[in-house]
């Protein structure tokens, strides 16, 4: 997607056909920097400095990284060495330790000699797959804002979101935020109440970013908002995006969206979830009871950082010294406040039979 | 209440018999000082720039400055103009007028030389009730809080609030936060979550200070985590204030209460609201529809205020440039997701039968 009027993807293949060059996300949205990766360690510590984020993002970056070690040593070694120290560098990582598992299991079929050539495709084929289902979601997201959009033909459709779902937290699109530039991209006037997202504040910084390059109307709000425009009349849906997803619905996302969905359940207003079937933890049948939130360091909410006048970026202290923050990270929206689910095929439902139908490869592992 | 273990008022009368001093709550939670205000200007200036805030405060202030203005010039011009002078340092604040008025018809029932002890008693009388008001909401609340103590005899009480409606908006006590302060000191364990409250912070800010100044544990949360909280039985009760309450039990408050109200609701959590009668606006029937909520600045989402390292209070940017924000102030909570209105004449139905029960001769001048 644009930024400053150019397109970029998050993470692409140098002009040298070996180092892999990312936006250095860690500097968003004050400054723009790209990171050139031209080791595996390279990749492990963008990965675990945060230089990159998003679970299909770190995918492909982890991926990246292992074609970087078959570059520099193609033996099984160096690439079980490589292997370990990629998986260390954010070991939750559902999808990383996926990509990196792919990418072995493949290189591992092939000789030495070969495997150099086959790490860049598969890590491009990785890539590759990730746009096309993002791209899929934002068809799919689309045609639903199409729909609201004629039943509003005097002004905007107003969407609201929360944290960053969006094309800097995979390769290109995004997931919840593929449908709004889709259908703007068809010509639909939409507006985006982009919710900042404390501790970490993706939306205000990440979101907000995107949206800007891609010249889509937005305002930033605090977290609180929400309920309030709803109430009003002043979103016509909400679009969010999922970590994990349970097989009946049951949505894992970032701290705040169950509110979100209580808001919009309160006021009848639409509330959808774009996710890649990839998020979908076929075992769990629970959210609620079986997805263990996890807790994070209480800076997160004692600090904040941003840029001043002078165009520092400074971390700041915003409570008083000595009282204790708590900092869970996630949160789970019972299937019975979503709409419904926007997959790469398609919306359905969120239930068990409606995900299953449309995911029947998939559900079979249950 | 306490701060470092010495007991404070927001505001009090100096040994001087004559200048007046208030906490300078613009520089919480980093910084305790207080100023002194040794005319009606000084008054005026605090209100203005938020030294202090607060509706019963800011009245309490209007009065002192009165007082002031007549330790001048008891004069009926001079009367005037401090009175016009303090009045706008905050249009639109209800008790601001209704202390102004007050103390003024009360000065001009008397003759010039007799004015300047009139209005310090008077001033002072306004300070007391409203003490004895959050006090008595206080003693009300507290019943409420040691019977929930009783359902959970091994563990402390959690109870979860938002924005400050501590004692630093009033002169002493507060309203949501005297229930706690009152169970506290009847040797009832409780654990407060306080929600940060963003955008102004006000409750990682002064509802954390006043909590550590009175030693009772608490947290401080992301806005986004109340609802988590709930869904996990980590809380047992909420207790937030009321700007404004419908004469049917519809409360304005703090943009966000009415999320926080709808998850509390979702997971059969009671949600108590604490309100001086001040605060009810008998004409108001429907809060959503009749009542106007500001907007306020954008800056106040785009940027923030923190203190460095180094100790420096800084306020830097958090949203990319170019990125517009909205900034609402409040939100409507309906009557159906409140539990019960705390008052000073204590706690009842969010109705208009039970309020006009417990006030009669306020409803009648509806």
């Amino acid at each position: 997607m644009k930024i400053n009027g150019r397109h970029y993807r998050t993470i692409w293949l140098n002009a040298d056909g070996r180092s892999v060059e990312v936006i250095d996300q860690s500097k968003l949205p004050h400054a723009f920097e790209t990171q050139t990766l031209s080791s595996f360690h390279d990749a492990a510590e963008a990965i675990k400095n945060m230089i990159v984020r998003g679970a299909p993002l770190i995918g492909v970056t982890g991926a990246y990284g292992l074609a970087l070690a078959v570059a520099d040593d193609p033996t099984d070694n160096a690439i079980e060495t490589a292997y370990a120290e990629l998986l260390g560098s954010r070991p939750t990582a559902v999808n990383l330790r996926w990509a990196l598992d792919r990418l072995r299991d493949r290189l591992f079929s092939a000789p030495p000699p070969k495997r150099r050539p086959l790490a860049y495709s598969e890590a491009a084929a990785i890539a590759e797959e990730d746009i096309q289902s993002c791209h899929a979601i934002g068809e799919h997201g689309a045609a639903i804002i199409s729909a609201a959009a004629l039943r509003c033909p005097d002004r905007p459709v107003n969407i609201l979101t929360h944290c960053n779902a969006g094309w800097l937290c995979a390769v290109d699109w995004g997931t919840a935020l593929a449908p709004i530039y889709k259908a703007a991209r068809a010509g639909i006037a939409v507006h985006v109440w982009v919710g900042e997202t404390r501790p970490r504040n993706q939306g205000a910084s990440l979101t907000a970013f995107e949206l800007l390059g891609e010249a889509i109307p937005h305002a930033v709000i605090a977290d609180n908002t929400g309920g309030h425009l709803m109430q009003h009349g002043l979103v016509d849906l909400c679009i969010v995006g999922s970590d994990r997803t349970a097989r009946t619905g049951d949505v894992c996302n970032k701290i705040g969206t169950y509110m979100k969905a209580l808001a919009a359940h309160d006021n009848s207003v639409p509330f959808y979830v774009a996710l890649p079937s990839s998020t979908v933890d076929w075992r769990i049948a629970d959210g609620l009871k079986e997805i263990q939130i996890e807790e994070r360091d209480q800076s997160e909410v004692t600090h904040i950082c941003g840029r001043t006048e002078r165009g520092e970026t400074v971390r700041v202290r915003l409570t008083p010294n000595g009282s204790p923050a708590r900092n869970f990270g996630f949160d789970v929206t019972p299937a019975r406040l979503v709409s419904a689910l926007i997959t790469e095929r398609g919306a359905c439902a969120a239930n068990e039979a409606a995900l299953q139908g449309l995911f029947p490869d998939l559900a079979n592992f249950a």
